[in-house]
């Protein structure tokens, strides 16, 4: 078949424009990279960073400023020599808006471009036997509120990304199977989540462990470790792989399942199906039980145990020593089997650190003693609401990405609460 | 810096041979592929299958003949259409040496470019607790009996790998930690194990599990699976972990160490220091031990066992009916933590099937019912030596990827025992 000379042309266009959406990519990277507590970089430091032309970053940064992604920042010095610029800086007037259902909560928020938790509501709900419909409509009147306080603060909203405490299919918005929720091959009709005039066509679906994990990666201890496996304590137990700063998903997308890693043959049945599972020993129901923590929330049973824990009760300090027993050959089987070199532990296993670390070593001394001398077992110090900075933070991601999608948008949009 | 006209033209000389190398690579690649039982492939219907013109892949076949890694095999008619041309096929004339040092055996063998085991010696000898220098002396010895015989059948052997049960350092040929030898960062000198004549500056090492599980990628079951742990029975137990036809080594290069999941927590101490992995319920001696199995050597308590077994012995079948249930349980963590939808045992474990599989799924059935449902559990069909098939395998992968190593030996080399 003869190719025309109109296809080449305009063959040649797209690989220009493929050139230009890199380097647009590329300037925002150096920019989003930069240490908070360092001077914004000017774009003669950007050009010397990235090996680009001085007049290709002022053509760059001209189009980023106009898409509103960047803001000039006054003067800045680049070390000593040569004369000030001006400083470049991500927008933090745009942002992403953030939400998770998990089985006794849902959350909404917005994360800035910069990283930063702008807005953030979380309201306790026992979701679990609740219907998608339902649980939806209460996370869309949560949404609809975080979203009208991010217009009175003048934050532009973006995208959105939705997590979720099970296993999902992505493309298509479905929830494989969240036993917690009971809810299983589960289509969620995420549009009315979307905020008005946001960019792409959906919100972003993820299982809230793997986005705790990148939350972790981005805005916690992930950038110091190589390879780590994050253990996300709540009602369930989730899990997430890091490796070399990408989160693993394995060979059919589901990975880093460890709630779900064996670790007492004689265990108790687990919402899974199976038995034994770390969950059942480890999830925070288990251990409130295990504690004789009574209360009428979740929330209640989390302080009352961290109460009886500062009251020396031997109940509770021997169900979050047991919890941390079985985290421990959880870690000792998962890093045999997958080779990390370091352990994370979130949700509410952060909180419990002081009593929860000393029996997870020991464990590990007895499973694994190797392990123990070269693994790094850390607490997440990020928030509860891990997973919605997670789930956001991918969508800012994906716009740092792909910033001409934005200038693609009609000057309107663009311009919208700006 | 001023570029020279000079280093201009050798590089783009040096791009002319990069195109023909992956050229040669590809031309090899499409006959290596090719299904044993269908006709030898002409040169026509190669370059219809690559896109390359007929001159090049003329070209190429010459220069692969005259290197003696093709041979042509006699008139072929690809499909209905067309005259008939002469086929082309790997030279089995050429072949790898494949060694294996075990816990209670050496082995040594060739295998022949197409991936057929030409010749295999197996000797038993208790290796735990030997130095290196006599264990490389007594494999050194084997492997010159073994390249003696090729010599006499006319076999040129190009390149030699090994395989040991423990985590290597290819790199540098150090077996970082064998316990099961009573190996820990021990440098092997492996250069008198070179065949006379081969390629290459050294003997490739490899983890004795891994190379297996490649074995069975080549051939055996793995074509046929998408995502697999294979479990290698032995003294100890090993693991590696084949996605999408690739080995995953992880984000340090040791991960499938399945052999160390943590199966039962009040277990017995294990070789790597470690209490209740699975190697300590299903390694070979502990089933020995379970099932009250006497003898002289491993390989005739292993056929006593059998023999107890077939005759319905109860302790021997509550002895291994024991090791598959803690298989059971390993495959189950290991399946959630990276999502594979197949296992499949070699090594012992093979023979030992009927009584195995039964008790590995009813534990399947009770600590992860849905994997039980999707997962293949299936037995590798690949002799003992598999270790040493994917140690040579590996190697042959390596002279067909990179044939112009090959030809650019003297002629007096490249001629010798073809």
């Amino acid at each position: 078949m003869r190719r025309l000379p109109a296809d080449e042309g305009s063959q040649a266009a797209g690989r220009v424009a493929d050139v230009r959406r890199r380097n647009l990519s590329l300037v925002l990277d150096r920019i989003a990279a930069r240490d908070p507590l360092a001077p914004a970089p000017s774009r003669a430091l950007i050009a010397a960073e990235t090996g680009l032309t001085k007049a290709s970053v002022s053509s760059l940064v001209a189009d980023l400023l106009a898409a509103g992604l960047l803001t000039e920042v006054g003067l800045s010095r680049d070390g000593e020599r040569g004369r000030p610029g001006v400083g470049l800086a991500l927008n933090d007037g745009l942002g992403v808006l953030g939400l998770e259902i998990n089985v006794d909560y849902l959350a909404a928020g917005v994360v800035d471009l910069t990283g930063r938790v702008r807005i953030q509501v979380v309201e306790e709900r026992i979701n679990s036997g609740r219907g998608p419909e339902e649980v939806l409509r209460d996370l869309s009147d949560l949404s609809a509120r975080v979203l009208s306080r991010a217009g009175q603060d003048g934050l532009r909203v973006l995208a959105a990304g939705l997590a979720v405490p099970g296993l999902v299919d992505a493309e298509s918005a479905v929830v494989l199977d969240a036993p917690n929720l009971g809810w299983s091959r589960t289509p969620l009709d995420l549009a009315p989540l979307m905020p008005p005039g946001g960019r792409g066509a959906t919100v972003a679906l993820s299982n809230e462990a793997n986005s705790a994990a990148l939350a972790e990666l981005w805005y916690g201890h992930g950038p110091t470790l190589r390879a780590y496996l994050f253990i996300s304590g709540e009602v369930g137990v989730g899990g997430g792989l890091v490796f070399n700063g990408e989160l693993f998903l394995g060979p059919g997308g589901h990975a880093g399942e460890v709630g779900h890693v064996v670790v007492t043959e004689e265990g108790s049945m687990c919402s899974c199906g199976g038995r034994g599972c770390l969950e059942t020993v480890a999830g925070q129901e288990a251990v409130f039980a295990a504690a004789g923590t009574a209360g009428s929330t979740p929330a209640e049973k989390m302080e009352r145990l961290l109460t009886a824990l500062g009251g020396g009760d031997p109940a509770a300090e021997a169900a979050v020593a047991r919890a941390g027993h079985y985290l421990g050959i959880a870690a000792a089987s998962s890093a045999r089997l997958v080779d990390i070199s370091a352990v994370v532990l979130g949700g509410y296993f952060s909180r419990l650190g002081p009593w929860l670390l000393p029996a997870l070593r020991a464990s590990l001394a007895t499973h694994a003693p190797r392990l123990l001398d070269t693994a790094d077992v850390v607490l997440s110090e990020l928030p509860q609401t891990a997973a919605l900075m997670g789930a956001a933070g991918s969508c800012i991601r994906d716009v740092l990405a792909n910033p001409q999608e934005l200038m693609e948008q009609p000057p309107g949009a663009a311009s919208a609460g700006a």
